[in-house]
């Protein structure tokens, strides 16, 4: 298969503008490989960088293609890669850190102070025909996995993350609140490491029936049952909403010497009950991304472990990438949605 | 429901022989319940004291009820035991720590030098009608499970601590070598923990196909098939044969940093590898029995995370004990063989 | 030795008054021993149920003996207890859990529910000439730990269970908050467990001095300098303050991965900078107390590791307790008082 | 300072010959720096080579320079290193991992498969005057550390990567069997993360009186005294001696639930008491070289957690390096000899 010298790419040019341009293919560089997308979720972190142009302190200072959650096919490799690697289809790890600091040498790499993430300011992303990514962070995925279950693995990495540092556990009953597509991926993989009850809060009511659906053993509306019944019942809570006012009730209802884990991103600070936490002993933390989950993510998606069937909701070609990063916004029936770049998208 | 004073036991009155008494009801302890014996599973260690009277360093000195899987009701309370407790269906733990030493302190009690232990010289089992236990080791279960199910959480527990001493995690590979009823519940609990690919091995054919109808990826036959195409693969390996002809060749084949586990008794020595294992940081251990595992094995199985349908292959009444205990070691069709002590019993 | 049946107590009657009295020695119940008290440390806690009533949920309702930080030897025991414990010199754990709940069978027992504590209402904690334990609460002591060495081993036992909680290694870089007894307490611990630089912070000129003078590698006045020069420097950071203004300028300080620890009690909600430890993977924590400590306290105080000489900065006699309260809090010279109920005391 | 174009090296050109070669000097490649040699420790396994010409797997297949325990400064940076770092004291760390594989991404790089070590063929050591090694293993030392300090940091390493694989925590006991150069590390590394009680066994007088000098708190005989009267007493089991005759008697000492870690390397296979290891639950395993243990060795050294002071017994200069080889084999007085590759060397 030849390589073109250019490709279309949603181009992020200015506040709340996306450009379709024709832009060069990149060229990969020694160890990296070339991916033809195939499928990019959409993120809600893409939709802010579109709406507001910054995420904490990354800032967008100039045209950036966005696009994180990748699936695609390896069709050239880079000086010092091993060229058998062409015609793998892949799962885009999209980071790249330096390998060299601390961080990276004890296993964290996702704290490395020099990583690069993709769709992140000056890192383009996926909203591409096609993409450069570190050979080792192309991880093959098997024939069973198809491209958009491919994309998925990078919001299920999100929920191996969390899972791992919230330290799920067999037998643990778990409360997650929000129930997004991480507050999905979070119930499955929790179930899928032996979690024996997996309580979803969610005030609308589609998510709540979507977390049942795919795993949650009880669903509950916060806007008129709270967690009143649940004092110091759940070994591990999840956030994945950001939402202080979902976040504070749920202290109580965390067992002594259990686990809080913030995944979802909200203000700066939160007032939190410390008086709480430390007679209780409560590890309160939070994620940033994840680090090793692709390897485990595909074994969990490949077994059967965790089922990600009916999470995409919508499926839009490059052309409509603006469209696609309204649609989780506005409508509150969409849970996760595909950018297709190829011919083959269906909408 | 009133306690008759007297209940048929069957008592190991001598060497291979068991005799089925009229004996005293025992009477609960401060601290202690009554347990209406509902379900016993049989052994494989009660077979050994059987028929050799000890096993290691403990020797059956006089006569003792074996049987040691226990499920029941709660029939009656010692004193300072919560009244409302009789009535409450129960899986019994069959030891009693001191509760003051550093092991019972530190969450290590199975390790407790003091240690009592059903059915082993000198503690009577529960091969008889009633048994006294402490009231936290008779663990409530729930209705959705039956007491045979009850009676299995033992097994069970042996598998679930082996799981935690050899850190199965999400997306491992597990290796097990034995499809007895513990490599069986092994595989279950593996496959719960999110273990991606659980591979057994075991020489005889009815045993491979019950393990892989009961979740395993995989069943090699070692006659045959050796684990040549595993070099270095498997993250986890569990031992649940006791025979050094399944363990040695095993070593090869787990990984780098990996763990093996020998739950199986076998031999008092074994030459096992030495350089392999400090060259690929091996971890090898074994496991004691089981320690705080009753509440996540009620949780896995109520859960229907592990499923011990079809475990159980033969049913006795209390005066057939000595069949039962010589039934899993004649009978290569037998997986699991029950002692029902009441009317119920059907064979 | 014979045993009195009355003895002298420092009896809290009401708020703000305590009153010496002559009581019933207590008799050693089931696994208990009777202690001969000889040194008593005075804790902030106990000054602060004097002028208050309370701390927390836990209110004094009646008279009470405070008092928690206890050496003695023990000159009888309870039924079932070894009588070869009499004459043993012992500190005193000063709690009890009730062994049976998930708690304490999993080594948390000081998070049971269940739990009694010394000298909080409704139990009699040590001013006084003697005091009740369970045997194994009364952790025996080499010759070469002094009395008051022997009940300093209290607040060593909350500051090693602060570095195990907050994770504390070799070569690791900790900053602790707070140069009153326990923060200076973890600055040992942390340089006992190969911390290769420890920075503590107090307002107090003579605090600093003294945490320099054991073992601190640097002393900051956070009047004057702040932790501007240490962002993302320390492994570990413990607060020994209770003091917001304290522990929120420390946050920006921690590494990307560290932990954060509150050991000192305060308000009960804290503004964090919940972002921060989101994006730094900040993992934020307390203590309650402290579990299975003692053995090690005692093997790092007897073995030289940690050195408290020149801590007790006042003696006082059970007929000064009041004052021996007051002294901590109005004196910024004293770093801990001990009452000396025997005649041996010296003020 | 200008770079020769030649430089001396030691090189091993056949079976027990070792010549004093005029080379290239090597030239850093990207990524890399070029070292200045300034000392280099003399290790068994340089020694095992030069006698046999391999160990284990690994052959030596054709002229090569051993030596990696080594010191130096920073004298020239290849290609993306920051020419800031000329003219840094450096301690190397001899081992190139791929940084791509699970291994190395995961935080344990020294399992990697395609890892290269120094001094190990076909990679060139340190017994030259030159030597080139990648930016982030040449990590930096304080003035504190001296050249022979620095290079006493690899077997330094070895001890700090087997204190962590064997948990060896604040209040543990210890034992160790050889008193070599890497028993002694094992002592001072024990020490220093808080063991309180640290017992040594060698059967030469010479090497017990060393390590009672650094910090053993006993050191026993094994050809007198046995460990008879140790049964259950150790926390944390290690062997520096690789000698099946100091290893087995050694189990029975190890605590229930304790951990058996074997640094020193000796025959393929060895006679476990494996019922014991399944009984008491013991830890067995082994370590293969160190992993991230620089950072921390070079902070217990400048802290003075550790102190290697009369290590060092014996000096040679690159002509004398076969001398130096035998010198630690054949000499019992002798415990760790330097290489001092300039002009400075003193014999």
């Amino acid at each position: 298969m030849s390589i073109p010298s250019t490709m279309r790419a949603s181009v992020l040019t200015s506040h709340k503008t996306i450009e379709l341009q024709e832009v060069a293919v990149p060229e990969p560089q020694p160890g990296q490989v070339l991916v033809r997308v195939t499928a990019v979720g959409v993120c809600g972190s893409d939709t802010h960088f579109y709406e507001t142009g910054s995420i904490g302190d990354i800032v967008v200072e100039g045209p950036i293609v966005l696009g994180h959650e990748t699936a695609g096919e390896i069709v050239a490799v880079g000086p010092g890669v091993d060229s058998s690697r062409v015609g793998t289809r892949v799962a885009v790890e999209p980071q790249t850190p330096c390998r060299k600091c601390d961080y990276c040498k004890t296993g964290r790499y996702h704290l490395c102070r020099d990583i690069l993430f993709y769709g992140a300011w000056p890192v383009d992303g996926s909203f591409a025909e096609y993409v450069i990514v570190d050979d080792d962070f192309a991880h093959a995925v098997p024939e069973s996995i198809s491209d958009e279950q491919a994309a998925l693995l990078e919001p299920l990495s999100v929920a191996v993350h969390a899972a791992r540092r919230a330290g799920v556990k067999a037998g643990h009953k778990v409360l997650i609140t929000g129930a997004g597509p991480i507050g999905v991926m979070n119930v499955q993989v929790a179930k899928a490491l032996g979690a024996s009850e997996v309580v979803i809060s969610d005030p609308i009511a589609h998510r709540r029936e979507f977390a049942l659906a795919h795993g949650a053993d009880l669903a509950l509306d916060p806007t008129t049952s709270g967690l009143d019944d649940y004092a110091e019942y759940f070994d591990v809570y999840i956030d994945a909403s950001g939402n202080a006012r979902a976040i504070l009730p749920a202290f109580p209802a965390v067992k002594r010497g259990g686990t809080a884990c913030l995944v979802g991103m909200g203000g700066d600070e939160l007032n939190v009950p410390i008086a709480m936490i430390q007679h209780r002993e409560i590890t309160l933390t939070g994620t940033f991304r994840y680090v090793n989950t692709w390897p485990t993510a595909i074994a969990l998606l490949a077994s059967g472990a965790v089922d990600v069937e009916g999470i995409v909701t919508g499926r839009y070609g490059l052309e409509d990438v603006e469209e696609s990063l309204m649609k989780a916004k506005k409508d509150p029936l969409a849970i996760k949605t595909m950018v297709i770049p190829g011919p083959q998208a269906k909408r």
